[in-house]
């Protein structure tokens, strides 16, 4: 038997949505092995180069968001809408939001830094 | 470093479709520690009670999914458009569509058995 032997259903637009900046915000789903995301970015927004071991799965509902894979100065990839983009843990990414943007994020592990708030890189400008 | 110390886009539309049987076909993408599956159902269509080691969380884009969780015996569980199923490892459900649907899956780790089609329980009627 699994720890929790049941299944939970989730409406999200019943969740409450963590304010992280002025520019992003978020709702978060955790589950054992991986963590589902709806960010949240107003147009221009900039994640800045971070890196964690988390496996990354970006999915874009809404808007689009431009990336840097491994430094700065890489060729930057845009990703839109019905796009994903696959970052295995451990590779340096940036991104920018194009337009106003819904993002699902998909983690494996989930994203401890997010869950007790010790994300800098977000919260730093 | 990782494996692969790159990123990887990917366009739903221009993947291709896995035709499982007449009612469901899907699309992966194959992470290392995880799955995402676009999963489309025609309205009437049945996933047998069935259960997995994987974790897995359900993200209704279109359409809706009736769930029976533990047994077929439970009380139905319908999740809509903007709603998340998030199902613990080795937990016994059933689906049925009750709209043509699109449901996002996700799987930790990803579903081996789908990925050499010895998924059996939803091939055979």
């Amino acid at each position: 038997m699994p720890d929790n032997p049941t299944a939970t259903k989730y409406t999200w637009d019943a969740m409450p949505v963590e304010q992280v900046t002025d520019q992003l915000s978020r709702r978060l789903i955790t589950g054992d092995k991986m963590m589902l995301a709806h960010v949240y970015l107003k147009k221009g927004t900039i994640v800045p180069l971070h890196q964690h071991h988390n496996e990354q799965i970006t999915y874009i509902l809404e808007g689009a968001l431009r990336f840097w894979i491994g430094s700065e100065d890489a060729e930057p990839i845009v990703v839109g809408v019905g796009e994903v983009l696959h970052i295995p843990g451990n590779v340096w990414h940036k991104a920018e939001a194009i337009e106003d943007t819904l993002d699902v994020d998909i983690f494996s592990p989930p994203r401890q830094d997010w869950l007790d708030k010790s994300d800098d890189y977000l919260r730093l400008k």
